[in-house]
């Protein structure tokens, strides 16, 4: 994997706001926020997607998600709030190193969400689904 | 927290397509789905928003996702996806119980993102990062 922007932020070569840290994750202000208080979480582990993520770092950024959220809200009054986590430049992902977004919702300010969602239907849902616990096995 | 269709689910009382589960995570696909292979990943604790959840709950949920992914993807053959945990009625949550959306990004089908992103002033950032860290401890 290339480096990127974040490996900077993580060996100081850069500043950043930090939030958190510890041994495996990093938390840090998103010098960009789509509202107050829009805070990105990431492994130290080097890696572009969550798939590729280890169970260890990803298990450790579960853990402590909570308790930044808790904080972010505590810290901002925002009540309700998106946790977003994109892999690949079509699915919005700018810098190739495994972030999770918390975005606060704060009136307008946030995330703007795309919902066109439609019915599954058995006959697709049956070969799907055999399909991923298969690749689950 | 009231009774949620999760609840249903979780119970078998309702069906689902189960994608996955352990002793403290249940994986099964969204029956309104975005896109194909849209997943949902639930914790068996009963909790509204990701701030209440547990550390242990909110652990296993982080540990199991990259595994999940990586099945979805591959049943899909979808290369991008988004994962996505939203809490609160404002911020786009229709079931009051903690889930993360896996969704697939395949063409033009997934997630609809919209980004409205401006800078972080240091005016702004440094008083916010102050009550997040005061909150944090």
């Amino acid at each position: 994997m290339p480096d990127t922007i974040f490996d900077q932020i993580l060996s100081g070569q850069i500043p950043s706001y930090t939030v958190y840290e510890d041994e495996q994750v990093y938390a840090f202000l998103d010098i960009h926020p789509l509202s107050p208080g829009h805070t990105l979480v990431i492994p130290r582990e080097r890696r572009a997607f969550l798939h590729e993520l280890s169970d260890e770092s990803a298990a450790a950024i579960g853990r402590v998600l909570p308790r930044i959220c808790r904080a972010v809200l505590a810290a901002t009054g925002a009540e309700h709030y998106n946790v977003l986590q994109n892999n690949g430049a079509p699915a919005h992902q700018a810098v190739f190193h495994v972030h999770f977004h918390v975005i606060p919702r704060i009136g307008d300010a946030g995330l703007g969400i795309g919902w066109p969602a439609r019915r599954l239907e058995a006959a697709e849902a049956e070969p799907l689904l055999g399909a991923i616990r298969a690749a689950l096995d």
